[in-house]
């Protein structure tokens, strides 16, 4: 009996599937009632449920993990079903991907290590639910520690006469691991539009400080300059426009006069850390939207 | 034509109403997609939707807002309907109210004064809506801040021998001005059964600190002596058991060595203001369930 | 006995003086054991001590509480004594003041009526060590509220032409009630040179933003726009510059995506009102010191 | 000339030396200035003072950097003159110690390895000021981690039966390697009176709930069923009574109603690593100063 009943068990687990399905379209009467009725008529169960309504600009927003039975209700089914059903109806915007799937994260550096000892860390102490396929740099610097973390690094200098050619290099990376996204854990370089455009709204960058204020280069010595009593840090997409793109994580940390630039910069390390480590968090749980130049974050 | 215009507008928001939905229930299958669509059948339109699972204990919570119309499917129908379907079906223990009700607020206060400051600034200011029917105290001593805010004062004394004397003119006042829920805003006295039986998760106390740390008295004299590096205050209703109700808000500060037990009280003031006045405005607003000793607050 | 004991207690506080003294001058070796003893030469008892140096521009500044006997070293001796001695030896920018002194502080508001009514509960509820000889406004709307506070209230109105005159009205205000400095509680005009330069570094501001982040008017609409995570405000003194002098204090509360412009100006208030509060009370303890375009706020 | 001149400052950088000087004594009229005046007189420079009066018990506290001359008056004379002059004098319970020293810090873990891997990180990207002379474990499991840093890792067991033995192997493993400090980066085992008392005010560990709430084990358990709103983590020195040692450092993080057990202690791991790592940070620079069971933390 009790042999059967872990095989039952089993079996039960084994058939289930939970899909994370994330859905932006107009904001119209009905589409809640639809989207969560089609689970329901499919013998599905609602886990969460998390949805946003811009009213000003009338948009829609949705979140929602639902289990399904293999069996019943294939994952691919489901897809197909979606689509000729409440996407259509509604114009979604939409995907869904199974909660057990586990994203690619390349990882871009150049010297300095902090947010890669703290990406790394999480990531061996089983926090980030991903697979890094590779470190790639710039330098040289920080090989031995992708080689203490058992995990292969790429060395791509970039000149300005290399410069397009080292994009090429990492796309063709990227593609040869089939990256899922990448991390820039102050990676000291401006991405180009080519490879932007191939990973939209999936390359992640660390910028030290609380933007829009500070851009651009030496933003600790620009706080030290203006006296400000709060310092920050900030992740957000990268898109064309420097330090521009759509923000998905801030952190701040109080200052005073006594903090010389050096001391800021300290400071400034553990919420880079933080703010890095939680977008990405994020960014993998699959709870970022974005629009405009903005991001939807459910918590 | 533009007058013709106006009257078309001013009818139409004259039909409209939104009403606030809260829903506690065994999870099941199909509550969301049955909600929702209930909603939607009756021609609503789902402004907001909450929903939380506490998995452990399978219990539902949602809280969502729909905008109706009162000529199609006026609020009375709505309750009874609601009654008679979904909250039948799936055992739904619910309530709602139109999103334009003003609740009346009652303060009870004795000599400290800054809570009491901040509610009726933030009350003067349009912060809160509520009505404040009154303003009652076991001192004399906020007469006039009560004067000056044009707010009606009662004083009733509490001493041991009266004490019972004073919780029947409590709830007599309360009754005559049909008070929907009381806010202690550091009122120091303990109030008696019979009162928080009439007024279950309707009484908001402020205790100042991070309960369950130093309840009781003087919790900034034992925060001093055991050297804590962070002050707090917490925001509860009121049950049987002293400072052990369910917690609807905290808040901290930082402090160090250099805070006498005087400075912990001056720092914790501006805690007990904001964590309180929170408190209440989760509370105004219904997102604020309860549910065994704890509870779940929608943000 | 007892009877003599008291009185003897009273003498002696009768006698007792503590003053506030801040200095800054360039760091040179010597200042703090220079300053400290000439307090211990005049039997005087050092209560606190902050000092910072600027190692970059050299730069030494220090505030010190010291208790002294009026009989055996009279406040107008030590003015002299310190003048003549530490000050001219080192070439000391400083000032004392008598830590019982209340100083006037002068309210310029416009319509928003938050940070007033804070400032009013805090003052009313003896948080702050002012005295407040007047309201001024450009607008009739809150005379009610410092009636309510019994506090005078002036309405002097702004327009383009009136500017100069207004101007002229204020600066006569501010003698006549001998104000020491003026509070800027969300006042919304320009505040022109001939007033800066009579009230330097005596003129607080609540900027609604994170500054340098969204300087100007409407920063909760760029903020909103900009899609950021953390929205801020900081408190200045005023100077030519526009939203550019001297930062005293900055606050800052979390948002997210379904915080509307309306919401984040509610969010803003609570900040505006902290910050603007912390900013004051450190003021008037004399805790701020200006240097360049910083300050050095010693806590 | 310019090799003259390098010369010159190379000489001069080699005679010079900072130490950091603490001191602890009942609050006597003339401390501060006797103490700088004591440093002037010397030739000294006063880098940093902090000083702290707690009134309640006039007691005093004082942390000082001082640039001296090793020539003209080396450390050692340096130690003897001041146990001779103002420590005699004052009854000064103080040390000293040069800023260059880098003290050795033993590693003691169990089986979780947030912590572990935090505080690695952080030595190898320079920002702690320590040898690490090895880590120390009940377990096997974190052997790996050792061996990826680099660092010598010792199993020692630690059972009903072989507890007393393991404190004699500990107690012998801490001499051999002459370790200043011990942090418990999540050590699960009670440390004995033997130990305690050879590390007093020298063995730092981090518990992590907002102590005094929740103190023992499983604190995140008891914050879930409390229902509380906000976690904490708090480092602290060990004492003989568990979990109430001196508080050196506390960190707070807001939470929800549907953050499950699980999220509460995913979420207290980087408040556990942030509050051990600056906790660290200030008894590495000598900032903590313990009295009764309290603890003087400059900033």
């Amino acid at each position: 009996m009790l042999t059967r009943g872990f095989l039952c068990i089993f079996v039960s687990n084994f058939m289930m599937y939970t899909t994370i399905l994330l859905i932006q379209c107009p904001d119209q009467k009905g589409i809640i009632s639809d989207v969560t009725s089609f689970v329901y008529e499919h013998k599905g169960n609602i886990v969460y449920i998390d949805q946003y309504v811009d009213r000003e600009n009338a948009a829609f927003f949705m979140r929602l993990e639902a289990e399904l039975d293999e069996e019943q209700f294939p994952y691919k089914t489901f897809t197909q079903a979606f689509a000729d059903g409440p996407a259509k109806k509604f114009s979604i915007n939409w995907s869904h991907q199974p909660k057990s799937y586990k994203p690619k994260m390349a990882v871009f550096v150049s010297k300095y290590d902090h947010c890669l000892y703290d990406l790394l860390g999480r990531y061996k102490a089983g926090e980030l639910a991903v697979d890094i396929p590779f470190i790639l740099s710039n330098h040289q610097d920080l090989a031995p520690v992708a080689s203490a973390f058992d995990i292969p690094f790429y060395h791509v200098p970039v000149t300005a006469n290399t410069k397009e050619a080292a994009t090429q290099k990492h796309i063709e990376l990227l593609a040869n691991h089939q990256a899922d996204f990448i991390v820039l854990a102050r990676y000291m370089q401006i991405i180009p539009p080519a490879l932007i455009n191939l990973y939209k709204s999936k390359i992640i960058n660390i910028h030290h400080s609380f933007l829009p204020a500070f851009p651009g280069a030496k933003p600790y010595h620009s706080a030290f300059e203006r006296g400000v009593k709060i310092i920050g840090a900030t992740s957000h997409y990268v898109t064309e426009e420097l330090d521009a793109g759509p923000i998905i994580e801030q952190g701040v940390a109080q200052v005073s006069h006594n903090h010389s630039v050096a001391q800021l910069i300290a400071k400034g390390r553990d919420l880079e850390k933080m703010v890095l480590a939680n977008a990405v968090k994020n960014h993998v749980a699959k709870k970022v939207l974005v629009y405009g130049n903005k991001t939807v974050v459910f918590t």
